[in-house]
């Protein structure tokens, strides 16, 4: 007998339920995408070891799966260097392929292949899985998905303001009650400069961010255990201290960052960015949080991550400003913004909330249950009319025990089931049947039709 | 400076315009099997090597794409095995996963490994891509996209018959005109029993197929010397000279395979299938074509492909009814039936014939001209207005020139732009643009949505 067959750790296969449900969240951002004017593209899943190698760190290279290269791909290797067994070493000489890691590499990849033919500003997006070759563990996986938005090649901040916006309108149609956090990386770099300690600024992040847990005078006991001077911790009292509305804390920063003229330009940048919103209104909230430090190496202007309000659970997106997406590939000075949602933890919060719309979720709208060659034959006729008004139905194939049948409409959740025998032939009828309320009811093809599309 | 980037032989890019051509095919497609109760499962890119090797022929397991274990993969291989320089051997040992080489064998282990989940019969589709180090050639690549529905566990000919339907209403959908040909590979063991040559049945096929190019003395003469016998040859002729319509063929079948039982229960087959089908007269062609003889060591019943009539490409369809899905996997008894549509050859053929409705390629539907901070304020309230009622629609984020952002709108397309000016802000409106007739006119926010919805 055959060996039970399994998946790779951290793979996951998706249930016609959970692929509905995975379908109505990437819908939902890809229409939101598409109000924005955003453009869809789609990358090869390998790209070249070149382009993937020395872009995630060295912790990144090891997570990369490679793909062993076709044919002969010992050639040109010594004994020696085979018995080396050097497994780092050798998996360039016999890889030349791997798995895309995340969107951003091969985006940048695309941008710099295809200069010539993109129209600049770019606003493109991309849903694909991404692998990783982690330690899988409790909602960490080996595949999954992400969906980035960026635009490149323009400058403009109103690109940050409809970020926002896009943010906004997503979660709000998803009916997630959510906290936006933006903070600005060139404040951050203006805190470092102002108290002379450029490199503690994700230590001093971390401290303030723990005022509510711990106090005042611990933040500072903490900051000072860092390494972190007397003075340049006096200085940074008012900014651990930092808290009012968006504009109160905008003020505070004004006078604090005086001397940065880095650390002012953030200022102003986020002003714009709260100002410009704050006339739209946004649904949800959106503060300013010093403390968002995230992707630090990376971004250099706004910084972004939403949190959820009603479910204990990380990030579930991020995003923020790049200066240098494509200089890795020798195309300079391409400028960018971007977002990225977090399917799987969206798809886990709106699990929690009970918050898939019915419809979503539902497939098939209607079941004929088949009583015989002649009455499903009868059955396809009307079939064929319900489906071509845009109804999902479908007929049991087999003339099965009725149990079966009715088993068969309640697994897949089917609302109604019509029901064929002699009676209904001779009358030009069906036996609809309501399986929410057990109502029956014997209607015309016409009436079945419009009880459906209601 | 960095090396020019590039991405895997074989491997392609997709861009907005590609992408919203294969959205649209792949939606339509998509559409359609929702209409006949097809639910949508993924499966992960990886599986293991165990899942897929031996179950495509020694040629198909050589055109796996193998995954290189992590970690230190040498451990537990002696000097001896590693210099032997046994790239196949050794890659078993490198190696545990592979990328998915169609969707057939990922959805059997799907069906075995969830078979207590799943209520039967099951209708499933999948659109995902799948990957073969083929050698690359015009039309091959070595990552493309499935798109497979399959009924399994029902053997009820109803489902040939949907199936049938389905291919109807997708071809008439995208426009294609096309010839539906069944087969039925019970008729084709039949004529093998019925001339005692089981072992030919390809060869018979192959030269059958030859009769309208090189005639009948040539096609005897070719079945010669495949090495068939005269009395064999002399009993073929009636199938060689098959013509006319359906129902003609399937009489002289009966005549010829009434002394083989598996054939006669083919011809029965067909004939159920064709009747069924004649009642809702489709729109394509559908033709019994014995020369129909693809996936014969898989296929146990109906045999379908699809031809384009006004294309010359190989089938753009095909399918038919298997026996023994999960066998392989310990599970027996599992019967069922699919269908593959081949999505790159109708994106071709879309392109010949020039078949992409204009909505379905087009993006954003009106672009803001940006002249500045104070006219983009202006505008982004009006676009919120716009975005709310569903319109596609963006604003240059830079105030760059004219001619630029003219240029972005001819490049993406937009048969839309909106100018704000000093004028415009004062009256509260827009001059809309109509970008391909050229006309101007000067609206309020109410009557731009009311030209765009139209």
């Amino acid at each position: 007998m055959a060996a039970k067959p399994g998946i790779p750790k951290g793979t996951r296969d998706f249930s016609p339920v959970e692929m509905a449900k995975r379908n109505y969240i990437f819908n939902t951002i890809r229409d939101v995408y598409h109000l924005y004017g955003f453009q869809q593209i789609e990358t090869p899943a390998m790209e070249m070891l070149s382009t993937l190698m020395g872009k995630y760190g060295e912790e990144g290279d090891k997570l990369l799966f490679k793909i062993q290269n076709s044919g002969d791909y010992f050639s040109g290797l010594t004994d020696e260097e085979l018995l080396s067994r050097n497994a780092a070493k050798l998996a360039s000489k016999f890889c030349e392929k791997g798995l895309r890691y995340d969107l951003t590499v091969p985006f940048a990849r695309y941008v710099v292949m295809h200069r010539d033919e993109i129209t600049f500003p770019f606003k493109r997006y991309q849903i694909q899985p991404v692998w990783r070759a982690d330690r899988p563990q409790k909602g960490r996986y080996r595949e999954f998905y992400q969906c980035d938005a960026d635009v490149v090649g323009s400058d403009s901040l109103l690109n940050e303001v409809e970020l926002m916006q896009i943010v906004d309108t997503v979660f709000t149609r998803f009916g997630i009650r959510v906290c936006i956090k933006i903070n600005n990386r060139k404040i951050l770099t203006g805190i470092a400069e102002i108290i002379g300690e450029a490199d503690k600024i994700v230590d001093i992040t971390v401290a303030i961010d723990k005022l509510d847990k711990i106090g005042l005078d611990n933040v500072n006991a903490e900051l000072k255990e860092k390494g972190i001077s007397d003075e340049a911790i006096a200085k940074l009292q008012p900014i651990i201290l930092l808290n009012g509305t968006n504009e109160e804390k905008l003020a505070t920063l004004k006078e604090v960052l005086a001397g940065s003229e880095i650390g002012q330009k953030g200022v102003e940048e986020s002003e714009f960015i709260l100002k410009t919103l704050s006339v739209f209104g946004l649904k949800n909230e959106l503060e300013l949080d010093l403390t968002l430090a995230r992707g630090l190496n990376y971004y250099t202007g706004a910084i972004f991550e939403v949190k959820a309000l009603d479910v204990q659970i990380g990030s579930i997106t991020g995003g923020g400003r790049y200066d240098n997406l494509t200089g890795v590939f020798g195309m300079a000075g391409v400028s960018g913004v971007g977002i990225s949602f977090g399917a799987d933890r969206i798809f886990d919060v709106l699990n929690q909330l009970d918050l898939y719309p019915k419809e979503a979720v539902n497939s098939t709208q209607l079941l004929f249950i088949n009583f015989g060659e002649k009455e499903a034959a009868y059955s396809l006729n009307i079939l064929a009319k319900v489906r071509a008004e845009g109804i999902r139905a479908e007929i049991f194939p087999d003339s099965s025990k009725m149990k079966k049948q009715m088993g068969y409409a309640n697994a897949k959740n089917i609302p109604f089931v019509a029901l064929v025998g002699e009676n209904e032939m001779n009358e030009d009828k069906v036996t609809l049947k309501n399986m929410e309320t057990g109502e029956q009811s014997l209607v015309s093809a016409e009436e079945l039709i419009q009880t459906l599309k209601k």
